[in-house]
C-alpha cells in the first residue's frame, strides 16, 4: 500500500493490551480493517521485538497491509518491514532512507508546522501528528488537556503535501473530526489494543474515517463546482 | 584496523565518567593508546547518540582507531562506524551483516562456549567475553563475585578462531591475567572513564596487555621449539 491509501493505523503496545498478546491484537485489528500496523513495544528488548516483528510481518503481508517499525531502522530492515516511523529524537530521515532505500515508507512524528515542513523536505513519506487530543498512552507525551488541537492539525495538513496521520486520544467518536480538520488517516493505540473487542473497535474507527472521508470528498466536489 | 590488532578497547558511558563528557574521555583514552572505542550510552536517546557518534567518528578516524556502536546497527551505519557490537538480546549477527556489509566489524557478547561457537558460525568478527571478573558497570550483569572466571575465558578462547576481548572488572592489575588466559584484548568502561587521569589509565592498561602479549608470544615460540 501507499500511505495516501491509509485510513486507520494501529500502533502496538503489549503493556496496553489488557493481557492479550500483540499478535492477537494485530490479528483482530486486521479483521476489523486496519490499513497499517506500527510495531512499537519500546519496553521489549530488541531480540524479542525482532521475533514479534517477524510474526507481524507474516500477518500483515497475508492481509496486504503495511508494517511500520517504530524508531529502529535496523529492525525494520531485518524483518522486511515496509518502513519506519521516526520521532523527533530518533535518527534523521536521511539516515533511514540510506539503509531502507527509496521504496521504504518513512514517517516522522511532528507537532508543529516547522517540524512538519522540515520532515517533508528531508524526505518523509507521511507525518504522524499529535498528540491531537492528548493521550496517556505515552508517558512522555503531552497530557490530555495539552493536546495540539484540531486547528494545529489543520495548519500542519495545509503546510505539507504528504499524508497526515492524526494520533493521540483518537476514538471512533472523534476520528471524523480529525479527518474533517485535514488528517488523511488516524492512528490509535489503546482505542484498539485496550478495547474489549479489538475487531469491532477497528471496524468502528474505519467506518468513522470512511464517513468523514466521503463527506470531505463531496465537499471538495461541491467546491470544484463553484 | 582489524580486531586481531586490538589490545585495549574502551566502552563509553557518560554516567560513569565522573561528570566529564564522553568526548573528553575518548580524546584522553586515545592519547593513552586505546585501539577501539565502543559507543554505548544506553541512557541517551538515539538522536543524542547520533550527534555524539559523529564526534567520536571524527576523533577515532583522526587517530586511526576503530569505532564500534553498541546494539544499534542503524546508528552504526548512519555515522559510518567500523562496526557494531551485539548482545545476546540484540539483533542477530546476520541482520547486522546485511545492513553493514562484508567489511564491517561485528562483535558479539558471549558468556558460554556454546554462545561463542554460535556467534563465530553466524559470522561474528570478534567476541566480547564477560563479565570475566564481574563488574558493576552494567546493572543487569552478573555481580562481582559471579564473574565467569579465567577458566571459562580460556575455554571460550580455545573454542573459536576469532579474537576474544575480555570484559568485566578488568584493571591494569588483572589485565595480564586475562591475556594469559587466552584473551587477545581487554575492554573496560570505568577503569578508564572513572579514572582520575583517563590517559594514564589507558596507557597503564595498554602496557599491561603489551607485557602479557610479549610473554605469551615468547611462550608460543618456546612451545614451537619443542
Ligand atoms: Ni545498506
Amino acid at each position: 500500500m501507499n500511505p495516501d491509501q491509509w485510513q486507520t493505523y494501529l500502533v502496538t503496545q503489549a503493556s496496553l493490551s489488557a493481557g492479550r498478546s500483540t499478535t492477537d491484537i494485530v490479528e483482530a485489528a486486521i479483521e476489523g480493517g486496519v490499513d497499517a500496523v506500527q510495531l512499537r513495544e519500546k519496553g521489549l528488548d530488541i531480540g524479542t521485538r525482532y521475533e514479534l516483528g517477524r510474526e507481524l510481518r507474516e500477518l500483515t503481508t497475508e492481509a496486504g497491509i503495511d508494517l511500520i517499525v517504530n524508531d529502529r531502522v535496523d529492525l525494520a530492515h531485518a524483518i522486511g518491514a515496509d518502513g519506519v516511523h521516526l520521532g523527533q529524537s530518533d535518527l534523521p530521515v536521511s539516515a533511514a532512507r540510506e539503509i531502507l532505500g527509496p521504496e521504504a515508507i518513512i514517517g516522522a512524528s511532528v507537532s508543529t508546522v516547522s517540524e512538519a515542513r522540515l520532515a517533508a523536505i528531508t524526505g518523509a513519506d507521511y507525518l504522524g501528528v499529535g498528540a491531537v487530543y492528548g493521550t496517556d498512552s505515552k508517558p512522555d507525551a503531552e497530557t490530555a488537556d495539552e493536546g495540539l488541537g484540531l486547528d494545529r492539525l489543520t495548519d500542519i495538513a495545509a503546510a505539507v503535501k504528504i499524508p497526515v496521520v492524526a494520533i493521540g486520544g483518537i476514538t471512533p467518536d472523534n476520528a471524523a473530526a480529525a479527518i474533517d480538520a485535514g488528517a488523511d488517516a488516524v492512528a490509535v493505540i489503546s482505542a484498539i489494543t485496550g478495547a474489549d473487542d479489538p475487531t469491532a473497535a477497528a471496524r468502528e474507527l474505519s467506518e468513522a474515517v470512511d464517513g468523514a472521508s466521503v463527506e470531505a470528498e463531496a465537499e471538495t466536489v461541491e467546491a470544484d463546482d463553484d
